[in-house]
């Protein structure tokens, strides 16, 4: 690894400030009658940031649930398992790929991959996987982020050529604690405050402090965006770009809320030496195999 | 004041158990050609636990809020005004009809104290004031509650036979931490666990535990209901019965969310000695002062 020019600077010590993306959303070449993605649904990445897919995979959803049920009790003291940050309830597992065949089905299956291919212009590799689960009643809300800051800061990403494929396994209603995005946000970059702390994922996987931007800059954000929560089917597939804003609410109702998530990088953007952290974190969440992945 | 018969018993030691509701929902007579409400509304209220009037009070809203700013800034230090869980922000300002002739005037108003009176089936008294406001980004949620539950446990309201009216003084969409109700649960009476802590109110205004009905209570109330989120633009009023479940999402978006809610009890039902509390809370959040309240 080694460092290269730092285009994304953030928690390196100034004041916070938004400034340009200097990356392409979309990496690959105009579509062909061939291609997986088409060009309204490439316009509508590009300006969003984002793409819906619903009731995509409605057969893999009792197959993943059962598989995480096991997950649950034989992952239990690893520290692939995180938990809420109060109480015990579980948060999210880390790395179920390499633990359930099923999950990793999923990431590479043949109505997914390609269209990640298509989207970041080459072959990639499977950065991180997990399983997000928001309890009934107790799920807490996630802080607004985005990933990429946190992927470039502490894992060293240098570019903006990333996503997050994600499957629901179960609905995902305005109730129990969705995904909200602010569409558009993706062509902005916030360099947040402050400095990362030594094995800061310990406490941000929890709880993320660091890399959220503050309210004044949000409510800058917001003048002319609005927020979209991301509704569904269990089945529904969904796509988002690396560097869009999101985050959660939480969970009062009485449903659970559980995703399963791969995070896609391009095999031409490998990571360096992490850019404001002293080493890169462990592998299970930012994988050092790279890989190109094949449909399965 | 003299002990009576406790018909809804709740933190007396016991585990927690649901029981029956024992009064009307409506006390009223039936409606003639002259009443305030239709035979429409009172089912619906009497089906939902609650009514929704959109926009009927938009006149109200610049008033009130310029009103409330006035009062953050007088009323600073009191007890009234009570700040959230984590950090500073305002959360509620209690009794603000007592300061303000313009919260006044909503609670008496034309369009709102009769049909208040024909829900009740007798002459009212304002029972507590409050502005509820949610910060935008750091407005944490309300946990699940019935309010009478509260009023019954710490206040001494022997019976069911109040009602909250409340006004949006901005729009409260999904996004910034509605208010959320389980239509139909007024009909159900959820006894809770644990015993009344002295001046509890200190901390339960900030972050409600007790009088929280528990997971699986919940669950089993959701098991045949809903839930809903109260919607609506500034200016909507809403009625809501005194022993509805309902609790709030955090706020993560960049709107603030406020209200103007106004709570009134019969005078056919005042307060006793609180049935699960060494004394009553403080005037502020339970008055003893029971004139039948006069349109303005």
């Amino acid at each position: 690894m080694t460092m290269t020019d730092d285009l994304y600077p953030s928690r390196v010590g100034g004041g916070e400030q938004i400034i340009p993306r200097l990356d392409p959303v979309i990496h690959g070449p105009a579509p062909s009658g061939e291609s997986p993605l088409d060009r309204d649904q490439l316009d509508c990445y590009e300006q969003n940031g984002y793409l819906v897919f619903p009731d995509l995979l409605p057969e893999l959803v009792e197959p993943l649930q059962a598989d995480i049920q096991r997950l649950r009790t034989e992952l239990r003291g690893r520290e692939e398992l995180v938990r809420e940050p109060q109480g015990d309830g579980l948060r999210t597992i880390f790395n179920p790929c390499r633990f359930s065949p099923q999950i990793d089905g999923l990431f590479r299956h043949p109505k997914v991959l390609p269209m990640v291919r298509q989207l970041l212009g080459s072959d990639v590799y499977l950065m991180q996987s997990r399983v997000n689960n928001k309890p009934a009643f107790r799920g807490r809300s996630f802080a607004w982020h985005s990933d990429f800051e946190t992927w470039h800061v502490e894992d060293g990403m240098p570019r903006m050529r990333a996503l997050t494929a994600w499957l629901m396994l179960n609905e995902n209603s305005h109730y129990n604690g969705p995904l909200y995005v602010i569409p558009g946000s993706h062509k902005l970059y916030v360099s947040c405050r402050g400095r990362t702390g030594e094995d800061n994922y310990k406490s941000s996987l929890r709880q993320q402090t660091l890399g959220v931007p503050e309210p004044d800059t949000m409510r800058e954000i917001l003048r002319e965006r609005e927020i979209h929560a991301i509704t569904g089917k269990p089945g529904t597939l969904v796509i988002h770009e690396c560097n869009l804003l999101h985050g959660s609410p939480d969970n009062i109702s009485g449903d659970p809320r559980q995703v399963v998530m791969c995070v896609y990088n391009s095999v031409e953007n490998k990571p360096v030496a992490p850019y404001g952290a002293a080493r890169p974190r462990p592998a299970f969440l930012s994988s050092r195999d790279y890989t190109p992945a094949a449909v399965a």
